[in-house]
């Protein structure tokens, strides 16, 4: 894509009540634009890279058999009375509103129970389970603070992943196949490394254990305890006498880090399914309840999560799984033809070969072209100047500085592909 | 894609409150799940055609030159006061609600403050400008009756595009590469010969002009008046002297059809950006409002049309272009394993080949089968029985029951693709 083509700009100055690094810097470089505190529009740079992150989890989750839905943001206030959870003593974060006839209408924050409402219809024997579904939805939540960016909005874009089970066994294989996915979309985004199986206490409606996926991260809102030479955390809540045990550790095993939660897993057990009356005739003829899972991934956090690990000084660097574009050509013609001449043809030669370029045609002074290439954080970086020959092409490294071989070579024979 | 894995199953009947036959038989064959009145959920089948409408109106408004974007549903007032549409008497669709600290917000409904709004940041000089972005968006309107199916929820997703030129001459150039592109989106998605361009009045917050884009179906809630022999329509409210005079063509001339508008494009002129100061210093560095243009394809409504209009008694029939598959591939193995094995090499072989498959591998009776195909309504059935040799496969069209020797040999040989 031309640069001139892409509408947005890039500022000096985040707004003054934006605090948050990874909003600061998505604002600046035009990649989102600010709504309200928590609340984000997705320019087309940023949903780009939403799109990117969601295109992995997608993968991810469709390898490990799940099947692709959308469910409503409207909410029917008696889907969610049933399991209690429609007061808003029990969920603080609802927005609430009324149909032209009084009919109160709830706005979606979460979806267990609307997903096990609507799997009433399509189970009755054994034979239709174990059955998993996902979306990526826009979930909306009433939070007092919105702080932390696109890292806790609002209103934010995540994937939720519903699983039914006839036995808990059977739920478990699915658990257990969910964490390795999880592990495989982290490991793709470049956050491998750094992101901990976290053990957590199980919440209000959820059976005795769940897991967390926590990252490492200064901006993260959690504390976890990370094991000195495993891999393995432990959420501060449960960092207790009676969880070393179970793991067989020690308390001075672990330290202390800041972490933000990019997915979490948790086991419902049966309670939910016999509350809204999901049940299903077992092989004995026997009608039971059904055993749920819930696996939620934060898109738009992962995307706030990436932006603040790998950012430096002069902006973003994205990794290459996530970029907008694999290639920022800038090029540095001031007005000299055959200079821009060398720049289209190049364009032109990785667009065909498939490669993701972000062209910079833009009159500009070279300047103003690096400061903003350097801010949008594109993973590699093609300058075309008055010294560059087609043998003298360059492709640099945003994150450092480096010219690889390998890749230039994959570039520019446009065998790359993100 | 396995039958078996899909969770959803077909039903006899509708709700009984479901009064219109496309929610009808998108719930029966399930496609969708109605969360209450002009609410809807998508399910996997569901998902699949909007995703196709979709591509397909995002491929035609990328080739005119647009620039996809997300923006919010959660909505700032401040935003709205500029141009008098947060009032309830101006918007009689808005869902409110308020945030913790009792700020009002809104749920979007439309989206011209907000892009107009956030293009301030972008738009500076005659350079910047023109500009055409797009989104695809799940609207909420608090609409008093919800009773044509997803043709009109409280809750769809739309395709709504916004143009911002510097003249009304640069303008009405994009309003007429939006008309063509519009041409084309319905041509493509097979309602081309029955969808009209028809002149309307401009509504209360635009200019003089505007164009909807009708298409002839009966379960439509408008009357327009179409011309008997050329391509050429008039909505009902300017169905008058002057409109003829307009046109140069006489009332008799025209004959009265039901129809849905599936798209509309608007004229809004340079009044919003002058309410929400979006101006530009044009060539003589005088400060200018620009002109704004707005374009709308209701997505989820033109799945409904769609199903309106090609339905037949036995269910649904779609068109190609957005058929969830493009092949049902239906086995009759009553437990033969040889039956079975043909109709899973066949469905290897046609997935290998890039072909979109349904196969119906489900243990059940033939007449349950066949039924379930009609109702679903993908464009070619094959079916693998007991007489069934690989030279005898054959491919029928649901739509007539025909065997089409090119698109058999094209599918069979897997150069076939939607």
């Amino acid at each position: 894509m031309k640069q001139s083509q892409l509408f947005t700009k890039t500022r000096k100055d985040a707004p003054s009540d934006e605090v948050s690094k990874n909003a600061q810097l998505l604002i600046r470089a035009g990649f989102i634009h600010k709504e309200m505190a928590g609340v984000y529009s997705w320019l087309p740079l940023g949903l780009k890279v939403i799109n990117n992150i969601k295109r992995i989890v997608d993968e991810e989750m469709r390898a490990m058999g799940s099947v692709e839905l959308l469910m409503s943001t409207l909410q029917n206030k008696n889907t969610w009375t049933q399991t209690g959870r429609w007061d808003d003593q029990k969920v603080d974060v609802w927005f609430k509103s009324n149909l032209k006839n009084d009919t109160e209408v709830g706005f979606g924050w979460s979806h267990e129970e609307p997903i096990t409402q609507m799997m009433r219809d399509h189970v009755a024997s054994y034979n239709d389970l174990p059955r998993v579904v996902h979306q990526f939805q826009n979930k909306l939540r009433n939070e007092t603070r919105a702080k932390s960016g696109v890292m806790r909005g609002r209103e934010f874009i995540m994937k939720d992943m519903y699983s039914y089970a006839t036995s808990n066994e059977e739920h478990l294989a699915i658990y257990n196949r969910a964490t390795e996915a999880y592990n495989k979309v982290f490991e793709r985004l470049s956050l491998g490394d750094d992101t901990y199986i976290t053990s957590a206490s199980g919440g209000a409606f959820t059976s005795n254990f769940s897991h967390e996926f926590q990252t490492l991260c200064d901006a993260g809102e959690d504390t976890i305890y990370v094991h000195k030479t495993q891999k393995l955390a432990v959420n501060e809540e449960i960092f207790n006498d009676e969880t070393m045990t179970k793991l067989g550790t020690k308390k001075e095993d672990y330290e202390a880090r800041t972490a933000a939660e990019v997915g979490n897993i948790f086991t419902f057990g049966t309670e939910k399914c016999e509350q809204m009356g999901l049940t299903f005739k077992d092989a004995t003829g026997a009608t039971v309840p059904a055993f749920l899972g819930s696996y939620g991934i934060g898109i738009t956090r992962v995307m706030g999560v990436v932006v603040e690990k790998f950012a430096d000084d002069k902006g973003m660097v994205w990794p290459e799984s996530v970029a907008p574009f694999a290639v920022h050509l800038v090029e540095l013609s001031q007005g000299n033809e055959e200079i821009k001449k060398t720049a289209n043809d190049l364009y032109a030669d990785l667009t065909k070969a498939g490669v993701e370029v972000l062209y910079d045609d833009r009159d500009a002074r070279a300047g103003e072209k690096f400061a903003d290439s350097d801010l949008i954080g594109i993973p590699y970086r093609i300058v075309v100047g008055k010294h560059t020959t087609p043998d003298s092409i360059e492709v640099v490294r945003r994150k450092d500085g480096t010219v690889t071989q390998h890749l230039q070579s994959a570039i520019l024979s446009g065998t790359y592909a993100t």
